[in-house]
């Protein structure tokens, strides 16, 4: 074991070693505490703080009476770049916002490139669920998040997809409905990139999420002045 | 308190809004466990588990014998993005570099046109660090990732500087020295970043942070290859 850590943080490191090693996925159950001591030669009580830690940082989570099991989350932690320190929320939304200017039409472009036909399917789907949503102006977050969540998927970068989950969900404070002809312009603007990218059109593709995003971007502007 | 969470993170989250409260820096120092016990109506044990908490979330650190202080990662993870649990080294290290060539050239250019006078001043002393190690076949590891933060901190962008943390960290599987003729490429485009932003000329900058992104692909396709 690596030194000069606590001897808690470096048993949660080889617990993360173990998962990795034995390529266990997202739903699948740890050794109990019992062998986990035994395993790495430490007592129960270091096991159990171990995995506190790997709690915290959604490696894996606890269910009540059925054991630990790796988290979906991959170890994406809830806030990984720490927005909650910073102070403006309406700044934070609007520098997230110049961030997605800058990463998302390209990865609309990659995504014209590289998705798979299953990708494509699940990114028409999801342009489908959002779109109902927008229009009968009910919430569209959770939605809105998997739909470009997907493209980030389809982009074939593996370093993205976690990265995404974090640009694309709406922070909690902007959180009322646009009005009805910005709504109308993200569901165009929504179906346009999916048509891009099922026509491989990696060009148009990227114009679509820049119209898209300066959408956000009065949407954003909208809720500002309210 | 929010329900539905553990106590312990009950507790923890009561701790962050303190800190975001009372506007607290890094650095600075929380109140005790008996005041903090007292200040939230808990146990000191619980305290002590939301602390433990915080620790693992990388939002406050211990010194012993001194107390507990915010730490200077300001809740950045160690690896928020759950990267250790990609599989493939050298595919992480060639993705999260296509990452970089989105974003990076338009942070400098950003940074031309938004950096402060201590701020470039911060980049030229961080470029003279850098390059003395780089010529000198030295590990610059450290200064390089300071070096592209600062850049990141330079675009004025609020989430940006949290992001560059992780997107410049090189992957620690790829610690190999780079070939002399690489190494002087990668001083001279960190100084023509620098010179590019000192003119406020964001296309210059652009390119020079392309070029230079060229550079460390050649650097990973070297150590791919050994």
């Amino acid at each position: 074991m690596e030194t000069g850590k606590l001897l808690t943080d470096r048993v949660a490191d080889e617990i993360v070693k173990n998962i990795i090693g034995k390529d266990l996925k997202a739903g699948d159950k740890l050794p109990n505490e019992f062998e986990l001591a035994s395993m790495l030669g430490v007592g129960r009580s270091t096991v159990r703080e171990a995995i506190k830690t790997l709690v915290s940082r959604r490696v894996v989570e606890i269910r009540r009476g059925a054991g630990t099991f790796v988290s979906a989350c991959s170890g994406v932690s809830e806030d990984p770049l720490g927005l909650q320190f910073l102070e403006d929320p309406i700044r934070v939304a609007t520098d997230l916002l110049e961030l997605r200017f800058v990463v998302e039409p390209r990865l609309a472009t990659l995504a014209a490139a590289r998705c798979t036909p299953e990708q494509l399917e699940e990114l028409m789907q999801l342009c489908d669920a959002c779109e109902k949503n927008m229009l009968a102006g009910n919430d569209f977050s959770q939605e809105n998040t998997a739909f470009h969540a997907a493209i980030a998927r389809a982009s074939g970068n593996v370093v993205v997809p976690n990265l995404a989950v974090i640009l694309c969900g709406s922070p909690s404070m902007l959180t009322a409905t646009p009005s009805k002809q910005i709504r109308e312009e993200l569901a165009r603007t929504h179906r346009e990139i999916v048509t891009a990218i099922a026509a491989r059109d990696g060009m148009a593709a990227y114009d679509a999420m820049l119209l898209h995003l300066a959408q956000c971007r009065r949407s954003i502007a909208e809720q500002a002045l309210q």
